[in-house]
């Protein structure tokens, strides 16, 4: 039998509240078999680039990395936000190991092409782009990895990337060698839906034909519709579970795997 | 027979100057066997730091790591610096990955006891806190290790650590495991003396004799004497080569071990 693989993408939502933090490295500790966490930033990388000095860069709407917020977000979420979790899951007897995709060349990814917006130092990973025996040779190694939300272009430049994109090729990539559980941890209970009375209720299970059904009525819209995108694919690619919920919820996972929540299914 | 390491410490002299650090990583991809770089943080986290209004905190003209110098020291060294190297050796075909002590727990160390001066979030790390079987693990899997100068406490918090003192540990730790040649890099062309004129000559060979009679001399003051300490402790603990030289011929090892610098010798 397969081993299990949990990979977890946390949000800012977690990352601004120390309590939630706390609350939510006490739970991934405690998960069993290997586990791979993919943090975002938070506020924290606003706040200190304008403490800096720095205005953050939007073209249509659209938040770009220029050169300088490369340098912040390399620092911030590849340094402290990263080497804080690091330590604080060290404390709890969770073997950390705090990486980019440029660490060990464990993740590569092209540079968005510019089109109507130059989006800057962003790159969109693919699951051919992981680099898996490395990460493979990690994981067997012991090691709980703790990814920022950075890849690099193998060409000598960092690269900024989505956390939800790194989880869902990561969880990909490994979907034939582990038993692979990808949960989506943000501050919703789920993918929600508005009933006929027009209140808000969670998704249980979502499946292509639902997400078409839901976009229509209008119920999904800004950063979830991605989200789910990623989540479609993963499922397709063969993982064991996806998920989208509460990250205060991810600690039941250690005991079932019936927890409250999206469940993502093609 | 053992297979060798370099360890190879390099100064702000080198991080501070792109052309410097430009040349010295094309050398250090050129060393063959196993590898592991130790860096500094040169002048951009002050840099940084006075950007965000930092203002550094010193004692007695000591400066000290209160918890806002230990955050920018986390995310300068341990993010931006060392992704930045990361990513530059990874596209010289060198398998580079980046870490701090807390990562695998590769190094922990004990907060400076407060004496006259409490110097803050600082760690002096031992050989024995050296955590040896997962280094060893790393290098096999084929990584070449790039510190930054942090360790951790292994109770959830960072500590600001001298990058001497890393490349000091390491290679004292392993030195029994492989043929261990480490290198300590900076401006200078070694160890220097004033001769009967009065004029600056390299010190070839150092032993603790003759630092004993250089110290008598007032040849040694200031930075070098520590950094002297920590070579001499590396010889005693069988390091197959320690040498105190200019960054610019490390790459000369590649070749043969009598590179002009100082040797440091029990």
């Amino acid at each position: 039998m397969q081993k299990s693989l949990f990979i977890i993408k946390i949000g800012g939502n977690v990352l601004d509240d120390p309590r939630s933090l706390d609350q939510f490295l006490d739970h991934f500790a405690g998960l069993p078999g290997h586990k791979i966490l993919i943090h975002g930033g938070g506020k924290i990388a606003t706040r200190i680039g304008t403490q800096m000095g720095l205005e953050p860069q939007y073209i249509d709407g659209r938040r770009i990395t220029d050169a300088a917020t490369l340098q912040l977000v390399t620092m911030v979420y590849g340094g402290l936000v990263n080497k804080q979790i690091v330590a604080q899951l060290q404390c709890r007897n969770c073997n950390a190991f705090g990486v980019t995709g440029a660490d060990g060349n464990l993740i590569t990814a092209v540079r968005r092409p510019a089109g109507a917006i130059d989006f800057g130092w962003v790159g969109d990973p693919t699951r051919e782009m992981v680099h898996k025996k490395s990460i493979k040779a990690l994981l067997e190694s012991g090691f709980c990895l703790v990814f920022a939300p950075l890849t690099h272009n193998g060409t000598g430049n960092m690269l900024n990337t989505n956390a939800d994109t790194i989880a869902a090729v990561l969880a990909q990539a490994l979907a034939k060698d582990f038993q692979v559980k990808l949960l989506y941890c943000f501050e919703q209970e789920g993918v929600l839906e508005k009933d006929a009375g027009g209140n808000l209720k969670i998704v249980p299970e979502l499946t292509p034909a639902i997400k078409n059904k839901l976009k229509e009525k209008g119920d999904l819209s800004g950063g979830i519709l991605p989200k789910i995108d990623n989540a479609l694919a993963t499922a397709a690619a063969g993982a064991a579970l996806v998920w989208i919920g509460n990250s205060a919820r991810a600690g039941s996972f250690a005991k079932t795997d019936h927890v409250p929540g999206t469940v993502v299914k093609t």
